[in-house]
């Protein structure tokens, strides 16, 4: 069972995203309040209904290879009826422009939709995840043809889109990568090599599946500077969208997985019978460049699976403590046993679970309000300075939130004791299905050099600084109110951007003179900012509730005891982490151990 | 491939367990140097060469329960035989009397045999960790007649033992105990109740299987008070130990789970065919007192579990690091891609693995050394003291090992990247089965409770405040050391030692007027605990190491950096779990959050 959260969805857009402010701008008219408000119930209405049901079946029947056709993958029963129902709502085009049948919506709207459909069913949301990629590039980086031949297939569901960037060589690496492509000098090109990791490759719950593959021309240079972009179609398809012969790319295999048993991972065969035929995507030698725009859109959406899960495991930690009846309170309160909620270290198990889902929840709607802001603000100038904090935030949320929901999901397997190693019991698939999420779309560390390099080191650290400046003001905040709550926060939170900001002048500092001891504190560093990046998140939230209590006191009050929480459970450590990548150079430990003593 | 690590443990032993002090104890001078040394080489063989390459055709080919005689399961091909060889080569019997055909060795010798046969294979090492404690709780508590039928037939392998506690609705909550015990009049008993989550509870690797099953008589007084143990075979034997009839105790199913596939967890249904057989041990309504013998015992284990997973986590994430070619150094130290263990990130989650390991391997052979000298020592007063060390250091071991167990093994996949998620790989296998570690013979909640209640507060502090002033020794020595190593360690040892401190005065000075928010702070009291006292124990290591530079300076040097790796990356979590316990007044945000908040 699967019940969306709603409410605090609207209050995290409402209150500490800005939806208003964004609605406002050119462009975003139509995110009324109403819309909103319907767009989200009917989203969470579906998702609850009709695609939540669906995720233990795929964990138990998960998707099935068979030879016939050269490899053909059969997904779990059911999923294709609801992908069918998914798409004919619209729910694949809700952030993408109208001139493509989508419906325009802001990301900050979109960004509950996709939290909610990976909720319900983390395999089944890979497969509009990845589309969703495929249509960000093509509208970055296609022709206007292209644009029109793909977009609008992809956004009513009739086609599917994938992201072909690993071979077996070439994983966190691009540089390896070693797929051919030959001009044909007709336009097209043939492509030869082997990918591996495709997400939803193959399957069978659309007519034709769209691939954008990296692949090397004949004379591109060495390295990342020489991979370019292909659209290669699964059916070939005419100029009005007909398709036409099956292409030369074949799925030979798919992977036997810890968890996401549902969602295909295809191995997959381009040119053994002939080259498979595909046409660039912008320019030659383009193609990490179109590739990463499309990652950043995927490596948000891959952060919101993190919270998505973590949200999914809670709700179902929480029916299990409040129905579970065993062992007397400590405090003496009852003669007879009582459910499991009532036991002190479940409260802090779910508190800490909860705290730590809404802080990264309220982040990643935070950014994605930046994002907006970024594309439709009217100032050019504030234009650019939301799309630093966006893309200041993007590792951040891939990487915080999925570790994050690592933990977060191995607490829910605790709180279910022994029938939480029963698989029946369902806690233990989300704690699979989680594992994968600070890996693919780039690993935790790959997200921390992206958060060093190009977001902390390029612009001398300034969007860091920006959002510590802005803390110091919230800091402030905290402390004209009264109440434990309050205190303890402006408390945790004052450390944790004195820590952050410590950690950042390290980086700063030591970047060009010492590297390996910089990025020894990578991970450390990235997981500081989400620490204190979310913490500050609940701190606004906690005075916006503070504010609004009188309407809604049950909300608000649980909003600021979950505050209260994440400032004493989470928030202090911020300060372990600063010794770990400050006090200690860099893990000097670390490096200490030289290969041969390991 | 595993290859259990000799030299650590050989240094453990000597250096910081005391094994000469101990082999000079009346009762221990079998565990001669060179005694010990075979023993380890032998057992490191047998795990290496027979037993660990079961462990994935474990996994893939868990235990099968078939309908046939009422309930028959068979287990892995290939497991019996091992186990064969297993009993045959005296590795039951290693802890156990001489008199009943062990080999009397002191718990340190039998403490690295076990984490070599969990490392190995957690799953296979289920069925021999079960058996010691039936054979501790008949030692303990059983008749003469009872220890000369049942204990000899335990250690040779020919029977095996289980532990029957928990029931569908006593879990953690043995006062829920209803399995009936009917007494027949001729000093034997008819049970009748489920049992469930019966490790090895049913299996065809021994002829016999000695159920050991906690059980109410019928005027028993109610909860905790009224449970009795009673010895239940799966054949009746008679006086000789010869087989007779099939007892009334029948495998229903095994459960399907995350993990340790291959060794089977039983629903036993007892007394449905009439009554089951039993006979009781020791005296009527003792049985939670005897049980508890058997428990500290395998609770111990359990947290050797921990590290020894945790071991072979590392042990495969090293291979892997040291073969696996993937982008170039940051610090441009090479124009070619190098292998991973070059990039500071992989070396920081190497480097914490091996350090938390070590670290929790040398707190349990401590602790298995205070065991020995509690039994051992001439002098009533030194046993009792090492008694209260031991005991207060059993939750700590099985608590944090195993907890530690679970990020370790994560760890352990991340290294792995994408091919960590696919099972093939076999780092996942130990993310899964490290899972039930932190559940099994009382969660890390559980064990918190008996950290706080019968550790801390029955004896004022008193065996802390030992262990706290031992470590200001440590402390000192340090600073009489030169080093960066030494002075990190020495920091962030007195800062965790402190914090220590500060967690248990304010346990002491909580317990009886705030007891929800003394146990809110219970499993992060654990933790702290956990990792001061690991960290100590690498101190001593690096102090020891020192000493014996000269001897072997690679595996020294390593040590001391491992050590340093700890102080920088583990040890400062310390503060922030007494933040989270002392200034948060055990959780209060926790417990602010109502029940109908949640």
């Amino acid at each position: 069972m699967y019940q969306a959260p709603t409410s605090d969805m609207l209050f995290v857009m409402k209150e500490l995203a800005g939806l208003d402010e964004i609605a406002a701008l050119p462009g975003c008219e139509d995110a009324t309040p109403e819309t909103v408000e319907a767009v989200l119930h009917e989203a969470a209405k579906l998702c609850g209904e009709v695609i939540a049901p669906l995720n233990e079946a795929g964990d138990r029947d998960p998707s099935r290879w068979v030879a016939e056709n050269g490899g053909t993958v059969h997904a779990t029963p059911g999923f294709a009826e609801a992908f069918r129902q998914y798409v004919e709502g619209g729910w694949q085009g809700v952030q993408h422009p109208q001139e493509y049948e989508g419906q325009g919506l802001p990301k900050l709207v979109g960004t509950p939709c996709v939290e909610m459909l990976n909720a319900a069913n983390l395999s089944f949301a890979l497969c509009p995840l990845l589309t969703d990629g495929a249509i960000e590039a093509l509208l970055t980086a296609g022709s206007d043809a292209q644009k029109q031949l793909f977009v609008p297939k992809l956004i009513s569901g009739e086609w599917t889109g994938t992201m072909n960037l690993t071979e077996p060589q070439a994983g966190s690496d691009l540089a390896a990568v070693r797929t051919r492509a030959e001009p044909q000098g007709d336009g097209t090109y043939k492509l030869f090599g082997t990918k591996i990791f495709i997400t939803w490759g193959e399957h069978d719950m659309a007519e034709n599946i769209v691939h954008l593959v990296l692949a090397r021309t004949p004379d591109a240079p060495e390295g990342v500077k020489g991979i370019s972009l292909f659209i290669v179609p699964k059916f070939l398809v005419d100029e009005n969208g007909a398709l036409g012969a099956r292409n030369d790319v074949h799925c030979v295999s798919i992977e036997h997985k810890l968890g996401i048993k549902a969602s295909p991972t295809a191995v997959l065969q381009y040119g053994d019978h002939g080259g498979a035929i595909g046409q660039l995507i912008g320019e030659e030698n383009r193609g990490l460049e179109y590739m990463f725009i499309m990652m950043n859109a995927a490596r948000f959406a891959v952060g919101m699976q993190g919270v998505a899960i973590a949200d999914r495991a809670y709700q179902k930690a929480l029916a299990y403590a409040k129905e579970r009846v065993q062992s007397r309170p400590v405090d003496g309160s009852a003669k007879a046993a009582a459910t499991i909620i009532h036991h002190p270290d479940v409260r802090r198990m779910l508190g800490t679970m909860r705290a730590l889902t809404e802080g990264a929840r309220a982040l990643a709607y935070v950014a994605a309000g930046e994002s907006d802001r970024a594309h439709h603000e009217p100032d050019a100038e504030a234009r650019e300075r939301h799309r630093a904090r966006y893309e200041y935030l993007v590792p951040i949320v891939k990487g915080w939130s999925t570790e994050l929901s690592v933990d977060v999901t191995s607490l829910g397997v605790q709180v279910h004791g022994g029938m939480g190693f029963i698989e029946e019991t369902g806690a233990a698939q989300f704690y699979r299905d989680a594992r994968i999420l600070p890996i693919y779309e780039g690993t935790t560390a790959i997200q921390a050099n992206d958060l060093i390099g190009r977001k902390t080191l390029r612009d001398g650290g300034a969007a860091a600084k920006a959002l510590i400046d802005d803390m110091g003001a919230t800091v402030q905040a905290l402390g004209a109110q009264d109440g434990a709550a309050f205190e303890w926060m402006q408390r945790h939170l004052a450390a944790g951007a004195k820590a952050f900001a410590s950690a950042v002048d390290f980086v700063l500092a030591n970047a060009k003179n010492d590297p390996n001891a910089v990025f020894a504190g990578s991970v450390p560093y990235l997981k500081l900012a989400g620490i204190v990046l979310c913490g500050w998140q609940m701190a606004r939230a906690m005075l916006a509730s503070q504010r609004l209590m009188n309407d809604d006191p049950k909300f608000h009050g649980a909003k600021i005891a979950t505050a209260q929480c994440y400032a004493q459970q989470v928030l202090p450590q911020a300060v372990a982490l600063e010794a770990a990548i400050v006090s200690a150079k860099g893990g000097e430990g670390v490096l200490a151990l030289s290969e041969d003593q390991f």
